[in-house]
Order: C-alpha cells, then sequence, then structure tokens
C-alpha cells in the first residue's frame, strides 16, 4: 500500500491549510473530520468511530493521535513517521470514567502550545461535545478558537491530480447507473438492485478500484419518492412505478454523486413534465457555471427555468464535493443557492443536484461537474432523461 | 412500507427509556445518535448528516426534529404522527451565518420545559460540539444534563423479537463469509472479493433483504493485517498470505459480526498456532457466558487461555452488538474486559471479536451471541478454525 498521491500533493495541501491557519493568527490546529485527515495527509482506515484528531502545527509534519489499534493505519497510508504517531491506550476505549481525549490532550501538550492560539473543527462529524470538551479542559492553558470548516475550505479548489481522480469515481458512478439499468423492473425486490449497485460500485472500472461512497444508495420508489433519503427496503419494484435512484461511484476515497429517475411501465404525464422542467433547469445551470460566477448565479439561472414552469424547489441545487467518509460526501463549503456569493474558480468539483420530492413521488437529476477555465466539465455521464424501462 | 417491529415494542422501548428518564430525574431528553432514534421509534433514514435529534418526554409521543425533506421518512418508518413532525426550513442547511439547532431550540421551547431538567447526549457521532452548544444556547432556560448511553444502556437486553432479527442479520454475516471463501484467491483483487461481499449481504437470505452492516467490511490482508481497520484496496491477494476478514450482516437495521481468517496457499505455523490458541480461547469464553457472571469474568476466561499460550491482547474482546448505522454496530455499553462489572442477563447480544494485530501479520475470529436462560446462542455459524484455500 501507500498514500494515494505523490508527497508533492500533500505537501501542496499542507502549505494551504498552514496559510489558511496564518490568516486566521492560529498556531495549531485540531481536526476531527476523517475526510480532511485524508485529504491533508492520506490517512485512511475505519477508524473514526472511536475518538482521534490531528494535530496541524506550522514546524512538525501533521500528527495523528488515535487508538493503538489504527496507528499501523499511519504507516500503510500517510507519508508521516514515527513521530507523527501517538496512539492512546486500548483500555481508554468506550469507558465511562476516562475519555480518550484526556490522553489526547496530555500528548499534545508535549507539543508547548501553552498561551497559544489553537483552532478546533467545533461542527463535525465523530468529534463530539464530550471529546471537545474533554480535550479543551485538559488543555486549558491554550487559547481554543473555533476553526470550523477551515480545512473544507482549502479542498474546494481541487489539483489535477485530484480532478482526475475525481473523473474515476464519476466513470464508476456512471457505470453503476447502467448497471441499475439494466437490474431494475417491475418485481426485483430493492435489496438485489442495491446488491448488484454496490457490487459494480465496489468493482470499479477501467482496472480502478471502487470503495464505498460515503452516502448510501438511495431508493426513492412509490411512497418513499416523497422524501429525499430513505432506506432501501426488500420489498419489489411495482408495475408503472417512479424510481429515483441517487447513486454514486468512489475511488481513493474521492466521491461522485450521479442521480436518474427510472419510469417503470407507464408512468403519469406530470413525470415527464416536471422532468422535462428540471432537464432543461439542469442546462441551464450547467451553461452558467464558469469561473468568475458565483454560487448565487448559478441558482438564479435555475430558478428562471423552474418560475417558467411554475415549480417550487426550497432546497439548494448543489454543493462542493469530494472526499467522505460516511455518511456526507458533500464538502460542506459552497452551496449552490440564492444567498451563497462564492466565487466559481477552476477545478472545483460540484454536484448538481436536482431531487423534487413531490407528494407521494418525486424525481431526481443530478451530474457530478468540474469547473474548467472557461466553463464547465461533466465528469458523469449517462443520458438526461427520464429512463423508460418496459 | 411500515416500522420494523410491531407498535407494542416500540411502546416498552419508550417505556424503558421514560423510566431510565425517572431514574435520573429527567424531564426530557434529546437524543443525537440515530441508532438510538431507530430503536426508540423505529425512524429510519440516511438524514444524519445533517442535524436532526429527537426529543423524549414523559407525556408526549416522541418527537423527531430534522430537515424539511427528512420529514417524510417520519410517516413511511415510526408510528409517530403529525403533532411528533417537527421540522426545519431546508434554507439553514450547512451555513455560517446560522445553525439548524437554533430552529430546533424555537421548536423545543413549545414544549414548556423552561427550568426542568433536560438530559442530552453528549458523546455520539453526528452530535457535534457546535450542535449541543446552540441548542443548549438557544434553550438556556433548562437544566441541561448529561445522559450520555442513557438510551443505550436500554437497548442492551433485547426482546424475543429482537433476538429474532438479530438471528436474520447474523444469517446473512454466515453466508456472507461463505460467499467470500468461495471468491478468495491469490490473484484476486481486494474490491472484487469486497464487491461480492457486499452483493451477498444486501441481497439477504432466506427472502429476509439485507441493510448495509454499520461497520464496512475490512480486509487485513499482508501488511495490512497488522492493524484493525484498513480500507480494502485494488490490489490483488497473493500467494500464501494470511487474511483476515472481519464481516458483517445487517436486517432492519440490525447488525450481526463475523470475523475469519484465510490461509491462501500455506502459511508459517505461527498463524495455525496463534489461530489454535484463540479459538481455544473463544471457547472458552462461549462456555463461560450465562446470566450472571460479568463481563469481567468472560474475559477472563480468555486471559486464562492466553496466559497458557503466553500470548497477550491488550483490546478488549467483545461488546453489545445491536442496531447500528455506520459508522459503528457497538452499542457503547458493556465491554468483555477485565475491569468491566457488567452483569450479563439473558438476551444480551454480544460481538466477541477476538483479533490480534501483530508485527505483519494478523489473525481474528469474532462470533456474535445471544446470552440464554442458561448459556449461549451462537447465532452466527461458520467453521471456527483457519480456512485453507489451497
Amino acid at each position: 500500500m501507500k498514500p494515494a498521491f505523490d508527497l508533492s500533493e500533500y505537501q501542496r495541501r499542507l502549505d494551504l491549510v498552514r496559510k489558511s491557519m496564518s490568516e486566521q493568527d492560529l498556531d495549531a490546529l485540531v481536526i476531527g473530520d476523517p475526510a480532511n485527515m485524508n485529504w491533508l495527509t492520506g490517512f485512511d482506515a475505519w477508524s473514526f468511530y472511536v475518538p482521534q484528531v490531528m494535530l496541524v502545527l506550522h514546524d512538525h509534519a501533521p500528527v495523528w493521535l488515535g487508538r493503538q489499534m489504527d496507528a499501523g493505519a499511519v504507516y500503510l497510508t500517510t507519508y508521516l513517521s514515527e513521530e507523527s504517531v501517538r496512539p492512546y491506550s486500548e483500555d481508554l476505549v468506550q469507558r465511562d470514567d476516562v475519555h480518550p481525549m484526556e490522553a489526547i490532550g496530555d500528548e499534545i501538550r508535549k507539543f508547548d502550545l501553552s498561551g497559544k492560539r489553537v483552532g478546533f473543527e467545533s461542527d463535525t462529524y465523530f468529534f463530539s461535545f464530550k471529546a471537545v470538551e474533554r480535550l479543551q479542559s485538559t488543555l486549558s492553558e491554550v487559547h481554543w478558537q473555533d476553526a470550523d470548516r477551515l480545512v473544507n475550505w482549502c479542498r474546494l479548489i481541487k489539483s489535477d491530480a485530484e480532478v482526475e481522480v475525481m473523473r474515476v469515481a464519476a466513470q464508476i458512478a456512471s457505470n453503476v447507473q447502467q448497471v441499475a439499468r439494466e437490474h431494475i423492473a417491475p418485481g426485483v425486490r430493492q435489496c438485489d438492485l442495491v446488491a448488484k449497485i454496490l457490487e459494480a460500485g465496489t468493482s470499479g472500472i477501467n482496472g480502478s478500484g471502487g470503495d464505498l461512497p460515503a452516502l448510501c444508495p438511495l431508493v426513492m420508489a412509490g411512497e418513499a419518492a416523497a422524501t429525499a433519503h430513505p432506506m432501501w427496503t426488500d420489498i419489489p419494484f411495482e408495475k408503472n412505478q417512479t424510481v429515483a435512484l441517487e447513486l454514486g461511484g468512489a475511488h481513493k476515497r474521492y466521491n461522485a454523486g450521479l442521480a436518474r429517475t427510472f419510469q417503470l411501465g407507464s408512468g403519469p404525464q406530470k413525470v415527464y413534465d416536471t422532468a422535462n422542467a428540471v432537464t432543461e433547469g439542469l442546462e441551464s445551470v450547467l451553461e452558467t457555471i464558469r469561473p468568475g460566477v458565483t454560487a448565487g448565479d448559478v441558482h438564479t439561472a435555475w430558478q428562471k427555468v423552474l418560475n417558467r414552469y411554475g415549480l417550487v424547489k426550497e432546497s439548494r441545487i448543489g454543493y462542493g464535493i469530494g472526499v467522505g467518509y460516511s455518511p456526507d460526501w458533500g464538502e460542506h463549503t459552497i452551496s449552490l443557492r440564492a444567498n451563497d456569493l462564492t466565487v466559481l474558480e477552476k477545478n472545483m468539483t460540484l454536484h448538481v443536484m436536482l431531487g423534487m420530492w413531490m407528494d407521494g413521488w418525486g424525481i431526481e437529476f443530478s451530474e457530478t461537474v468540474a469547473v474548467t477555465d472557461s466553463g464547465v466539465d461533466c465528469l458523469t455521464d449517462f443520458p438526461r432523461s427520464v429512463i423508460d424501462v418496459l
């Protein structure tokens, strides 16, 4: 095994984070988000269900602090050396009387941060209220600063190498939709379709293996199509059902999303009419995306089409996408909605996600795209209309 | 769609939680853990990547507070009615200037909790430091009490209906190991094996569909076998490699774990010797488990065998298992280790997990079991020795 990228790529990322830390006058930063740890160093393990953090300093390589049995994964997946691997003892795991963050705090103390400004991620999965509280009370001699999403914003603009990995993830996602198309039919159980979806996504494409996408496959069939994130069941698809599938591909932990709507047998005209409006809106969105426009501008292009059709959608129509572990592949930075004034730049990667969850039915169309010099590169590739399954 | 269990089962669970709340003198409880929400009400959606909580009261049905587009999932998967569904607006999602927990706090205020004691889960995934802080500062008129794992402990002893669902999950896990056995071979890429594993687990068994196990499939092959939670790669398995697979099955969101060790071609004697010690220890553990003994007693039985072989294992040898979403199927209550004095009772379900992560190699054996009236029922079923793949 080796890290997913060259050392120079991780050095570029570390430089970005340190620059952002300097702008926020931070002497150190404690990262709790496993996606941020992976992006910064390559660290890759299913270890985030127990407390672990990464400490970023200006004059020392990033330091991993986690559970003893996961320390080996640092050597397998990063360029970090022994001085960056600081495990805590196994007997601290999931006890009521002690918390691993106390041991982590004691270890961080060795870096002489007394009186220094230390940032932390305040609103991320796997870095709980108690974890933050125990860390901060253990290290009460430092000045804690909320630095949530500092690393996330550094991830927003991808390197060319990252875009190429995203392209592979998108190819996997496109193939996964093709496999879904081949297997979906009335009488097929939802779980059997998802079985084929997961198989195809994990095997990958063209010699590149797949990871587990951070968002699980979402099957919106029948009444469940009225809500955005239902879990699949073992109920068979029905004749004349409208089914939206939000699926993904993942490679080297980078995710691409791709949603499409399938009509089994014959469907009501409203499905096709709404799909026409949504795909026209999608075309308009893709024509608008280019460096220099804002997220809000992109949303305006969508809203204009929607207004013409008299349709309403309250939720955002996309977000930054990239490295992610369960449960989310979104980067928690840019959102495509009216009041987001983030300016698009080359090599941002976005999941343009148009879901219409109506009263008892729903449709979805999405694409994963990269912003180019002058426009947009649609990384996913699948017919952009309701797929009729006869 | 309908809830996974009868209404009476959810009423039993709610009674347990309210009793525990009374013992802790709590007027209300805010749950952040999606596994706890599912166990308490059946609520099942991949919605936990945005802020959501459940409010438990003594004189009102549990109240779900989450994102607008996920509200429909409450009706699909629970017995809760409209008065229990309190969504917040889509435009609050993932913004820097506002937080959904402020809206959730305003909604909770309608239940007149001023001056009351309200518990909250402090150390759970998906209920971040900022989420808790914003909720507590919005509702500063209540007395907040750390009530972490209150619901988890209520889950520890299963109903007979739950044990039967666990049995299905364990049958799926057993079949998944059988499928792995049929496909693993030198030259097969790890990702292609995992593809077959995920396919089999999702299709389920005997007409019962599978869910995504909360722990992703773990492939410990070659150098990666020295660490506990590596991610699979697209590298082929090698001749004479020792491979440990920690796999699972899930049904109605209940998880069963099952780990086994495969020897491709011929392996070093130390693999078989260590496996003999571990399986002897496993037998001793299973002979010890029964109502009335403590978790520590079970660990002692294991340690005695290990001592005889001169082996050392620092980590716990098992934990409570049941409902779980990514990333963990453990219930975060009982741990099988020396200093855990929890007394075993009938219908506890445990994942007895014996992993030995050595210097550059490793082996694993595990079983998912239910405590019975007088002993143990091993729910998983697969040959308990190193599986030779010739």
